[in-house]
C-alpha cells in the first residue's frame, strides 16, 4: 500500500493517508473539520478546496463550475489522493465556531410546590455509620446499608450497586471518619417500585447540593441546562454547534455518513464532546466537579438519540422507517462516555416514531397543549416540519420534509442564522429597491432563514415575484437580471458584501423555498382534514424552535407558510425540547406524563397518505392555490 | 530529569527510563517479568539480578551474601538506576510459566435432574417477529417486547436493556430476517423477583447451545470450567498461574502492591489478563466465540475477589480486618473487562470476612458438610489456612497465617510444586542419607511445601532433628554440618542438582516450617474449644485445595500439622473452591444456600482470641508439647 503526505495550507498541516483516500478523510484525518453539509454524498459543493499540486482523481465534480475546475477545485468528499498532494483549503469552508444566537441564558425557576423529596428520582442522605472493630468487623457495604436502613428508614437489602461505586467505598468512608453522603436512584419510570440503586458514596456531608443537566440535541445545536435538584431551578445554561455538522447538515446526510464505516461511533463522540464541552464550561463556571452531576435528562430527534446513544439510524430513512426504540432504556453515563457521574442515569425522553422524536413529545408537554380544552396546533419548523395538532384529550402528528432551505441550504446564497447573514429584507415599491438587517451587524455573506421568508413576501407583495414564483424581469430596475441560472433579484451588491460577489436570489432557490413552504403546509393542513378539523377551529398556534423565534407572522402568513388566522392566536415557545427535558429531570411525574403523552400521540404517515401530494402542489402557489383561505393576504394585494 | 539506558542481558532488551527508577520497574517496563514472591519489600532475596556495569544505588542489600555482592548481585527491588546500565537477569529468577500440575481436566457430569428452565438465571427463547410496515411502523424493541410476551408468555414490560445490546437489536433482527434468539436473565439472587435483563439479541436460532464459566482464581492458580449451560456439564477445563505473581507471591504482598501508585489496576488487569487467556483457549478448543458466553460464577478468596473487582484491599490486612464487601453485587463483565459477552454476569461468590473468602463458602458447599448432622472439620491449607468446624445446624471458621514456608516461600530451597521441586523425601534410619522424588523427574531446584512436610517427618522420625526442630550435628554423617545459618541438612548434593549449589533445610527454614504448622492446628484446636468440641468427636476431615492433594497424611500428623486420627476419617477435595463456583453457575438453589451458608458461618477472630498464643507455643514442638494427642507417633517412635 502507497503512503501519499497530503499537506494542508495555508497552515501546512501535513497527513500521510494510503493512496486512495478521499481528501476529506485526510482532512479529518488532520484535525481540520471541513464543512460537508450533504455529509459527503457531492451534492452540494460546499467541501470545495484547490488541489494546489499532485496527483488526484476526480470521482465526481458535481456543482463546480468549469471556470472554478480551472483553478483547481475540487470536491474534498469526491476525490482520492493518487500521490503526494498540496491542497488548499479557502477559509470560508471551514465550520464557523459560533455560539448559536438563537441561545440566550436565562434564569428559569423552579415550578410552584417543587418538593425533591417527592418528585425527584436521585436523593442523598447522610449517614453517621459506627466505625468496625474486631468485635463487629462487618463489612463496609453491609454498614452502609445498615445506617440506611436505621437512620432514614430505606430498604436497602436489595441496593443495586455498580462496580464504580464499590472501589469507592472503602476510601469515601474512612476519608470521611466514617460519616458520609450516600447518593442513590429511587423509583425511575422504568421500574418505580424497583429496588434503589447506589449512584455514589462521598465523604462527608454533601447533602448541601445536588445537581443535574437538562441536555437537548438539536441537529444544529446542542444546548444543556444546569439544574439544582434541591431548588428545582436553572442556574445556568450553555449551548453550541453540535460537533456532528461537518459531517452532514440534516438528519439524512447524518444517517448517510453513519453508515458507512466507523461514521456511527465517530458521530456519537461528536455529539458526546459537544456536550461534555458544555458541562465543563458549566462546571466550571458554577464551581462543581461534573462527577457531583448525577442525572442527565435528554430530548431530541429521534435520529439525535439514536446517534447520542450510538444505535445505528439507518432504518429512520428506510420505510418503513422505524427505529431500534422510540423509549430508550435509562442508560448509565459510562455507557455512554459522558462527563458526569460514570453510574449517573441519563433518561432520553421517549418519541412517537421515526420523524416525530422526543423533541416532539418533550415540546407538546412544555407547552401545556396536552392539558387544554381549546384545541393546538403545535409547530416545529426547521429541515423537518413536525406538526401536532390535539388537546387535552387526542393528539395527532405528523412530519414532512420541508427540505433544508429554511436552514440555508439548498438556496445558492443561504446560510445559517449566524453573524453576517441578512435576516430581514424590505424592497421598497417605487424603486423596487432592497433594505435589509443583518446579524451582528457586519457586512451580509448571505441570507438565512427568517431573511429569505422576509424577502419571499417582499417579492411578492411588491410585485417583483408572481404568485407562481416567476421573477418580473420586465420592471425597469437593475437588481433583476438573467443569471447563470436563470431570472435572478440582486439583494445586496457585491461592494456591500463581505464576499466579492453579489448576494442573489434566483429561480432554482425560489423553488425550493416553495417546496419547503408548501410541505409545511399541506402538512396540517392532511392532519386537520384527517380528524375532521377545520384549521380555523384552532385556538392556538404555538410555534417552536429556534427557527419560530425570529419567524415574522406577516412575512409567513403572506407566503403561505402560516394560515392566516388571527394573529393574537400564534405563540413563539422558543427551545420547548429543552423545556420538555427539564420538567422531565425535576420531576417524575411529569417524566410519565410525558412518556404517557408519546404513547397515545397518533402519528399520520403522510407518506402512505394519498391527499398529501394534492395538498403539497396546491401549496405551492403564493400564498396558495385557494387565495380565499388567505383574506388578509387578499386585502394587502387589493390596496397595492 | 535524565534518561538512563537499562540494557537486560541475556537478550540485550533496552529500555529508557528516568534516573532513580528501581531496576525492577525498569524490567518490568522492559516486559520482563522477574520473581517477586515479597511484592518488592526487599525480603525474599529472590529478584537478585547482575549489575554487569554502569551506575546504580542499593537502597537494600537483605539476604545477599557478602560473596554475591560482591560479584555483582543486587535486588531489583531495591535498587535504583543513576545511569546507563547493563543488568544480567539469572534464569532461575524469571517466572515460570507451566501450567500447574495439581490442575487435572476431567469431564464433570451435571447433577442429577438438572433442568435448566428450573435451575438456571440465563435463559435462550426463539422468537419469530412480524416485519414492520408502514401500516405497522412500531419500534424494533417493541416487537422484540411483544414476541417474547405473546409466544412465551414473558411479561417484558419491565426489561432491563444495556446499551450495548440496544445498539444490536436493528441488526440482529434485520439479519436473522426477523427471526432471532433472546437471551434474558431472569431471578438473579439479588433480586429473585425483579425484571428480566436483556443480554443479547442474535439472528436466528441459538438456542441448541447456551456456556457459562466458573472460574477459580487461587492465589497462585486460574481454574477456569467451560460449562454448557444446557445440560449442566463441565465440558472443558483450563488452568494457568495468576498473572499476579510476579508482584507478591502473598496476599499480603499483593495488597501492598496494590496500594502503591496504579498497582491495584495493575494487578485486575493481570488476573484478568489471565482469566481472558483462560477463556480464549476454551473457547478455541470448544468451537464457541468468548461472546456466546453469558454468565460467570467465580470463587476465590476475600483479597483475590478484591483485586479482581479492582476493590482498594488495604483494610484486609489492617485492623480489624474488613472488607469492602462480603457479597459483591453482580457485576457485568465490561466493567471488569473480560472477554465474554459483555453484559454477561459476573457472579462473584459471598464469603464471611477477610481471611474466610468465597473460596470457603464455596468449598463448605460443595463439601456438603453443611447438610450433615455429624461433625465435620474442613481444612484449606495454603499461605492462609483456613478451618471451618460444624454440622449442618452450625458452622464457624477461623483463619491463621500459616506463612508462606508450605508454598516454598521462607524457606531458602523452598519452591512452588512445579517441575524440578522435590515432593517427597526418605531419609534411611541406618545411614542417614536422603532418597526424594523430584516432580516431572528433573534434576531437582529446590523443594515444594509437600516436600518439605516429608522432610521434616523423616528428619524427625530418624532423630536427625529432636522435638523441638534442633539439628543433631553429633550424627555420624556429612549431610549435617554447620552452614551459613546455622546447623543444616544437606537433602540433594550439588552434583545432582539443576543448580551448582547442595539443596539443604537449616534452622530457620525449620523454625520457619514450625511456625505454620502450629499455627493450622492451633487454629482448629481453639476453634474446637471455642464451641466446646472434642475434636476426637470429628467425623470428616475434609482437606481442600491443590495443596491438600499432594500432602501425606502419615508425615502431616508426625509433625503435627494435623491431629491423630483414624485414616479413613481424611478426604481429599481437591479444588472445592471451583466446584462451588460450578454449583452456584448451573443452579440458582444452590447460589442461595452458599449465600445462607455463608451468611449463617460464624467467624473467630483468632488475633482477638487470648487462648490462640498458648496454643500455638504448644504447637511449636513435633508433634507437639502434648505427645499424649498423637498415640500413633508415640507408637511410632516407641518402635524405632
Amino acid at each position: 500500500m502507497t503512503t501519499c503526505t497530503v499537506t494542508f495550507e495555508p497552515h501546512g498541516t501535513e497527513v500521510d493517508v494510503p493512496r486512495g483516500t478521499l481528501i476529506s478523510d485526510a482532512a479529518s484525518k488532520a484535525g481540520l473539520d471541513l464543512n460537508m453539509p450533504c455529509g459527503g454524498q457531492g451534492r452540494c459543493g460546499r467541501c470545495a478546496v484547490i488541489a494546489e499540486a499532485g496527483d488526484f482523481e476526480r470521482r465526481s465534480s458535481a456543482r463546480l463550475s468549469p471556470e472554478a475546475m480551472e483553478e483547481g477545485y475540487v470536491l474534498a468528499c469526491q476525490t482520492v489522493v493518487e500521490g503526494d498532494l498540496i491542497v488548499s483549503v479557502p477559509p470560508q469552508e471551514k465550520i464557523e465556531r459560533r455560539l448559536p444566537t438563537a441561545q440566550r441564558t436565562k434564569k428559569i425557576e423552579a415550578p410552584l410546590g417543587y418538593d425533591p423529596s417527592r418528585d425527584q428520582t436521585i436523593q442523598k442522605y447522610f449517614v453517621d455509620i459506627d466505625p468496625p472493630s474486631l468485635k463487629d468487623n462487618t463489612d463496609d457495604l453491609a454498614r452502609l446499608r445498615r445506617a440506611l436502613q436505621a437512620q432514614h428508614g430505606i430498604d436497602a437489602r436489595k441496593l443495586h450497586v455498580g462496580v464504580h461505586v464499590l472501589r469507592k467505598i472503602a476510601f469515601a468512608l474512612r476519608e470521611g471518619d466514617w460519616k458520609a453522603t450516600v447518593v442513590l436512584e429511587t423509583g425511575t419510570w422504568l421500574d418505580p417500585d424497583g429496588p434503589p440503586r447506589l449512584i455514589d458514596v462521598v465523604p462527608g456531608d454533601a447533602t448541601v447540593s445536588s445537581w443535574g443537566v437538562a441536555v437537548d440535541i438539536g441537529t444544529t445545536s446542542n444546548v444543556v441546562y444546569l439544574v439544582d435538584l434541591l431548588s428545582g431551578s436553572v442556574v445556568d445554561t450553555a449551548s453550541d454547534y453540535n460537533g456532528q455538522i461537518a459531517r452532514g447538515e440534516d438528519v439524512i446526510s447524518r444517517i448517510i455518513y453513519a453508515s458507512k464505516g466507523d461514521g456511527l461511533s465517530e458521530l456519537q463522540s461528536l455529539v458526546v464532546g459537544t456536550i461534555n464541552g458544555l458541562l465543563g464550561q458549566l462546571a466550571e463556571r458554577n464551581g462543581l466537579s461534573t462527577n457531583d452531576i448525577y442525572k442527565m435528562a435528554v430530548s431530541g430527534n429521534s435520529t439525535m438519540i439514536h446517534l447520542f446513544l450510538g444505535l445505528p439510524p439507518e432504518s429512520i430513512r428506510l420505510e418503513p422507517y422505524v427505529t431500534t426504540t422510540n423509549q430508550p432504556p435509562p442508560v448509565l453515563a459510562q455507557d455512554v462516555n459522558l462527563d458526569i457521574n460514570p453510574l449517573a442515569t441519563v433518561d432520553c425522553l421517549p418519541g412517537v416514531g421515526s420523524y416525530v422524536g422526543a423533541d416532539i413529545s418533550a415540546g407538546v408537554a412544555s407547552s401545556g397543549m396536552c392539558n387544554l380544552k381549546e384545541l393546538s396546533l403545535f409547530l416545529d419548523i426547521g429541515t423537518n416540519g413536525e406538526i401536532v395538532l390535539g388537546d387535552c384529550d387526542w393528539l395527532i402528528s405528523c412530519a414532512c420534509s420541508a427540505g433544508p432551505a429554511f436552514e440555508g441550504s439548498g438556496v445558492g446564497d443561504g446560510m445559517r442564522a449566524t453573524a453576517g447573514a441578512i435576516e430581514e429584507v424590505w424592497i421598497d415599491e417605487q424603486t423596487l429597491e432592497a433594505s435589509y438587517r443583518v446579524i451582528a451587524d457586519e457586512a451580509p455573506r448571505g441570507i438565512c432563514g427568517s431573511g429569505l421568508i422576509s424577502l419571499l413576501a417582499e417579492m411578492f407583495i411588491t410585485g417583483v415575484m408572481d404568485k407562481g414564483g416567476n421573477l418580473n424581469l420586465g420592471l425597469d430596475t437593475s437588481r433583476l437580471r438573467e443569471g447563470d441560472h436563470g431570472p435572478e433579484y440582486v439583494v445586496a451588491w457585491a461592494g456591500e458584501t463581505a464576499t466579492p460577489q453579489d448576494i442573489v436570489i434566483n429561480k432554482v432557490d425560489i423553488d425550493n423555498l416553495l417546496r419547503a413552504k408548501a410541505a409545511v403546509y399541506a402538512g396540517f393542513s392532511v392532519l386537520a382534514r384527517s380528524v375532521g378539523v377545520d384549521l380555523s377551529t384552532v385556538g392556538r398556534i404555538l410555534i417552536a424552535g429556534a427557527f419560530g423565534q425570529y419567524l415574522d407572522v406577516e412575512n409567513a402568513i403572506q407566503i403561505g407558510l402560516l394560515p392566516d388566522m388571527p394573529r393574537e392566536r400564534f405563540k413563539f415557545l422558543g427551545n420547548t425540547s429543552i423545556l420538555g427535558a427539564y420538567m422531565a429531570l425535576i420531576n417524575r411525574e411529569s417524566r410519565d406524563s410525558i412518556a404517557e403523552l408519546a404513547q397515545r400521540m397518533t402519528y399520520l404517515e403522510l407518506s402512505a397518505d394519498n391527499t398529501f401530494h394534492d395538498e403539497w402542489i396546491s401549496a405551492m402557489f403564493l400564498p396558495h392555490t385557494h387565495i380565499e383561505d388567505f383574506p388578509s393576504v387578499m386585502e394587502l394585494l387589493k390596496e397595492k
